[in-house]
């Protein structure tokens, strides 16, 4: 099936699958957790075969790694699934409800976007958990994964297909795409696809937003920044910063750049490169970074890098707004964290830098959808239009309006024979 | 200035004005309106001065109606802003809280897009409406109106402007942009502005859209529908499509296509011609239309036609899906009407059509920011992404996430040694 076709069938099963009930959608979910399950020994042997394959095309270690899908990752998806049932149904919610005039209501009602585009990188656990979302959230999904998980994501699609059949949902709605060239048709079809939720590298990311007229929910950079204040506690910052930085570095919130005000930087800087020489971490500083302990010299380039590596960029700032204008100008607006024991300074650090996620006294490494509690995650917008920040089910649902009359028209209301009163109705 | 150095300092700008307090943002929308009043003669004097070169240069008689801004205008204006003042505060709102861990709280909270270029017709109340909409939402304004207009929006502006000066605000927060080329700029920067609301023909908000990675909301046509099912009352039926059609034919929400199940055809389409005869709306129909009342024929571009005038396209279907299946099809997702007595029907209407305003037995013309109760309108969005329908205040809202913790680091979760509750906070 080519992709034009695909994207056609799941439009139309799109409309199904937005008025499907919450209890066929749950069992439907159900049965995928069983049916996983029960095709475990198939499922790992077919994840052997794209990891032998895999190894013979010399994958790096940490993509390999990604790759796998053994009884542990199953049994965290089976356990993601069972979590997602238990959640509220997020279609049909009422947000709204306002009589506008005697019988007529206007009713705000949550619904699912459409169909949605998702391209995500080796991890054949996040094939399961987008997929899920999608069915819970009531959009049909066309799936492009790496092609180094080729096997696994075939019967995972496959396994998932039919357990959703089984439950009666159309079967139009999950598609897997297989080749290159499928992604650059999605990019085209702005009529039928709602939403493109990349996941991978900066280049691609950025690739596909800047080729398409659909709108794209995700985030190119991950430049994440500390700001050590001139009233931090110490051991504290250096805890936090540390951990920022190489608690887990091939990440997008993990911490790039450091900023440290000048009056602490004599006494945290060499307490820091203590602690960060320990873990193998390069620093690069700027000058009077380099003034205080011994550093490679950063660049303007610096500022502007995200690392996903063991190398940490250092500058030292004269004030709190300094930092403010270095993370709104040279930041990506992903997640910046402020370590200080004053609260002002604080409130006007996490109002002022126009990022997704602001922290105070805390590691940037949290900003993540299953530590933010939302379950799984679709993805992390740095987009300020529509959802921001870890993506789960909210990220996925649009809304419509309903309005119920009895005859209602405007010339009555133009010719001031009947008013709106605008009264909320409680229900 | 030009436009790159007007969005530079409206992006600064709006970095303040997005922790600007409740209080000073009503004071200045207050003296915004006191100014609006004092100023009354000069300004009226300015939109005179626009109409008579617009005379001159014989600008069509329904664009000099809209360009007028008259007494009657600026009290409605004026009306506005204060029931704009006496809305809730929409920026720092709570919309999630959540304790992660002991003394590690996560919440949700409303802010400001940033700034928002808004592109509109030569109304001048629209941009007294729009810019109070920005300033209350603690959004900054690049706004570029019809040069028809320009004497009037440069009063309005430097009103505005100077009551928010007098408040406090810094008065980047708002720039008027007079030429085209300003418009071609404004689409390049999307390192700076953050949204684009263009207001205008089918043509023009379609090429914003195609010619910018800036998110833009809106919509370009309005394909509105109104579909008779076959247990719909005769009588309200032909009031409400009449109503659709008529009442204001220029507009968005006005009905372009009529769908009829064929039970109710041959005594409905008789009624309705009756009265749209009396209109003299031209009806064009399809083969089935034509064997029951005199019509123009209908090609298949009727039903991709936004008209805008007194033409009303007429095609009989067989089936509540077929009348979903071509609404789908060829509607635009804005406003789409069944009119019914039977309540499965209608709700299955609802679910189904994927458009922004659904409605039963009332007229399309209902879909509309004022009619809904929001106040103002910033547009309609036909976009399934952010905002969808009529678009106040809420439109141009974002969120952001603040954590707040006292050394937290996520090693010590890795680790084991702590872990999460997720617990909601009431406060």
């Amino acid at each position: 099936m080519d992709m034009v076709q695909a994207a056609s069938i799941a439009k139309k099963a799109s409309i199904l699958l937005a008025s499907e009930q919450k209890d066929s959608k749950n069992l439907a979910l159900r049965l995928i957790a069983e049916k996983l399950l029960e095709k475990k020994d198939e499922i790992i042997r077919k994840n052997q075969e794209d990891i032998e394959r895999s190894k013979k095309e010399n994958l790096p270690a940490p993509l390999l790694k990604r790759l796998k899908f053994d009884e542990k990752k199953l049994a965290d998806v089976i356990e993601g699934i069972y979590s997602l049932i238990s959640l509220p149904e997020p279609v049909g919610k009422k947000l709204l409800a306002t009589e506008l005039d005697e019988g007529l209501r206007l009713y705000k009602i949550s619904c699912p976007i459409g169909v949605i585009g998702i391209i995500f990188e080796s991890r054949p656990d996040a094939l399961v958990q987008i997929s899920t979302l999608c069915l819970k959230s009531g959009n049909a999904v066309l799936l492009k994964g790496g092609s180094e998980a080729m096997e696994t994501n075939r019967i995972l699609t496959e396994v998932i297909r039919s357990a959703t059949d089984e439950a009666g949902i159309h079967s139009g709605w999950i598609h897997l795409l297989e080749t290159r060239d499928d992604v650059n048709h999605m990019l085209k079809l702005d009529d039928t696809i709602d939403l493109i939720i990349p996941r991978g590298s900066n280049d691609f990311v950025r690739y596909i937003m800047d080729n398409s007229r659909i709108p794209v929910l995700g985030h190119a950079d991950g430049i994440c920044h500390c700001y050590v204040d001139k009233e931090a506690d110490i051991a504290m910052a250096v805890d936090i910063v540390h951990d920022s930085k190489v608690q887990y570095v091939a990440v997008c919130n993990a911490t790039e750049t450091l900023l440290v005000h000048s009056d602490i930087a004599q006494v945290f800087l060499p307490a820091l490169k203590q602690k960060t020489d320990a873990s193998a971490v390069e620093l690069r500083g700027c000058e009077r970074t380099q003034a205080v302990i011994p550093v490679q010299p950063a660049t303007d380039k610096d500022w502007k890098e995200e690392y996903l590596d063991y190398i940490l960029s250092v500058k030292v700032v004269d004030s709190l707004e300094e930092a403010i204008e270095h993370i709104n100008h040279y930041g990506s607006g992903h997640t910046d964290s402020i370590i200080t024991k004053n609260q002002n300074n604080a409130e006007k650090f996490m109002d002022m830098v126009d990022s997704g996620n602001v922290f105070w006294n805390c590691s940037t490494r949290f900003s993540d959808g299953f530590k933010y509690g939302f379950g799984a995650e679709v993805g992390i917008s740095t987009n300020k239009i529509h959802a921001r920040g870890p993506m789960g089910l909210e990220g996925l649902l649009s809304y419509k309006y309903k309005l119920i009359g009895n005859g209602h028209i405007v010339s009555d209301y133009a010719a001031n024979l009947r008013s709106f009163n605008h009264k909320p109705i409680d229900e």
